[in-house]
């Protein structure tokens, strides 16, 4: 196996937990290597920091897969990590879906995989991953003994990696369009064309989240996607959802999942761009109970933070104006590069400019099922506030 | 009534939702007045900004009530401000024992009501609330037709406002040592000689998160108190509570909790001082499951802030070398000047310590019927982590 060494006083981070080293930490490398292979990491003074493995191709070129000189990567790590990983979701939340692997935040390195019920949705989004997808697979039907397993491999990211991107079945072919199930709400989930791996998950516990506020509720979902708060809205007892979305297909997406539930009649979904209709509405007077704001990512890069902050004050501002007086804003922002801190300021920002004051009711992140890694920096991307707007 | 005019551009953050105006915003004061009264709030351009009660004793000078010059300070409004704080509570949050009115946060400042079953304890902390005494009881008696009132008016707070330290019945005397519940847990509350108003209601709801962690678990509960926290870990299923607190009497009101519920035989309760303690039981090589940290405030003001941190720091490392890997550590801190991001970075550098990698499970702070005002930054305080170490 080969010895990656690294600069003076390089890889600190890497010894304090973080599962990164970057291409111009490493000194030396000595040893016969392949892209996607283990290797061993020392630093400066030789000290052993882990085992992981290496791309040359890549800015991150090693991605730390254990801290356990002794520990073998082989076929027995991948059951172990990935029972490990399946053994936390069954204590901490309802697993008829959720995500099983969250990639570093457990200690597997660029590896998803999503269940929906019955099947798994996987991603290997670097080389020396995606070189043990077969022994992945043999462990998750080992496992999961699932109906069908999904390779959701059409992310650019994997171009980084010299990946190609692909999708298609692991196992014999099956329907893609899943029927699941989320706080007793079901859904339809389209595995092969979905974004992501076909839904959002990482939303499950804050959907739940808003059943107090929404009771006899007259709620406007402005980002409604295939509708999954929406949704959770009606069976929460609103008396009344709105749901908009810019895409054509999510409204037609919720509209069947509305009809699945038996919500016809309470949910309505309409395609509109939320940055056009707000404004226009508040003007005309319309007022709400409960407005969601759970837009995608408005910046993907810390280039881009300055556009989303205009983004994301514009649509709060919007909504607390659609807001009848106490009634309660829920906005959530999924971009990394949006601080919890940056966050809370665009809010109150707008708050200020729309005149009006701001009760937290509550604070959560993303899902327990996407636990955050504190020594990685990288894992803490979602917010969530349900505000009461006076 | 009395009108107050703020100095060139002072008051600011009043005007943007702050409920204070601090002795030295004040320009000058136009009319009669006696400390306790109620008046008119006007900035340097002579724009209305509110109404409040004085006190020039305190350097909180005064406090708003209102933002509307038209809503008179009368019974009727203590009535609608105590009834919106009720049916806020009743829509959020299960109200069996919680905090019925928070002060600022429901714009009724230096009021605290709390319930506890059929009985509600109030504090007046300024004298302008404390003049409003016999109506506020008089409305709670219509809202909650309560068994009993009692006033915790015992606390140091007042004399800055130049009110007497005083406890005793609202009501006709009744037995001050209650029965109450709280997520299935029963509780005995000494209101008359118990910490604040008798409960820490503020973790309520974090009580309830440790549900899915605790089951089947050693647990350690380091600050127990009057054992709120090992209780609920016996109710959700732990294998054995160990809950130890520096004071006799808390120990032996946690004892009798016990037994009200049937646990005995689950939880424990010893007298130690968790400094003296942590450090020898885990070079003895104790291990637990689950460890619980709730201590009481570190510091209370921003001068002690560096002693709190070397205590917090302290804790956290000791726990964490006392749980088994892939344990879970509850850690919360209720200082104000411990900032969240504080409070992260003094765990992070525990973890460096002890050489352990957190995986955040969940970040909670205190309670729906504790909930945060935004324009004031006085009132989120506590924070609860949840963090499996590895």
């Amino acid at each position: 196996m080969a010895k990656v060494y690294l600069k003076y006083k390089k890889g600190l981070r890497a010894e304090m937990g973080h599962p990164w080293i970057f291409s111009g930490e490493i000194e030396k490398i000595d040893g016969d290597f392949e892209n996607g292979d283990i290797v061993e990491i020392y630093n400066y003074k030789g000290k052993f920091i882990g085992k992981g493995y290496i791309n040359t191709k890549s800015q991150i070129t090693i991605r730390i897969l254990t801290r356990n000189k002794d520990e073998e990567i082989n076929e027995e790590f991948f059951r172990k990590r990935i029972l490990d990983a399946w053994n936390y979701r069954r204590k901490v939340i309802e697993t008829t879906c959720c995500r099983v692997v969250f990639a570093e935040a457990d200690f597997l390195p660029a590896l998803i995989v999503d269940k929906y019920s019955d099947y798994l949705v996987i991603q290997t989004l670097a080389l020396g991953i995606d070189k043990w997808k077969n022994t992945i697979v043999k462990v998750l039907k080992e496992i999961f003994n699932p109906k069908g397993i999904y390779e959701r491999n059409d992310v650019q990211v994997r171009e980084l990696e010299g990946l190609p991107q692909i999708k298609g079945f692991l196992t014999e072919p099956f329907d893609t369009t899943i029927i699941t199930e989320e706080n007793g709400v079901r859904f339809y989930v389209d595995i092969e064309n979905g974004q992501k791996t076909g839904y959002f998950l990482d939303q499950k516990e804050n959907r739940a989240a808003i059943k107090d506020i929404v009771k006899g509720a007259d709620v406007l979902d402005c980002f409604c996607h295939t509708g999954s708060f929406s949704l959770h809205a009606a069976r929460y007892g609103a008396k009344s959802v709105l749901g908009i979305d810019i895409s054509e297909h999510a409204v037609e997406f919720a509209r069947k999942n509305a009809k699945l539930n038996g919500f016809e009649n309470i949910c309505k979904f309409e395609v509109h761009n939320a940055f056009d209709v707000l404004k226009p509405w508040s003007k005309e007077g319309k007022k709400f109970d409960v407005v969601i704001l759970d837009p995608p990512a408005f910046t993907k890069s810390k280039q881009t933070v300055e556009n989303a902050i205009k983004g994301y004050k514009e649509i709060n501002l919007r909504a607390m104006k659609l807001l009848k007086p106490g009634g309660f804003l829920v906005t959530a922002s999924c971009s990394h590069h949006m601080t919890p801190e940056l966050f809370y300021e665009v809010i109150l920002d707008a708050a200020h400019d729309a005149k009006k004051t701001i009760r937290q009711v509550e604070y959560r992140t993303q899902s327990k099922d996407h636990p955050i890694l504190w020594n990685s920096g990288e894992t803490l991307y979602l917010k969530f506030l349900i505000l009461q707007i006076i």
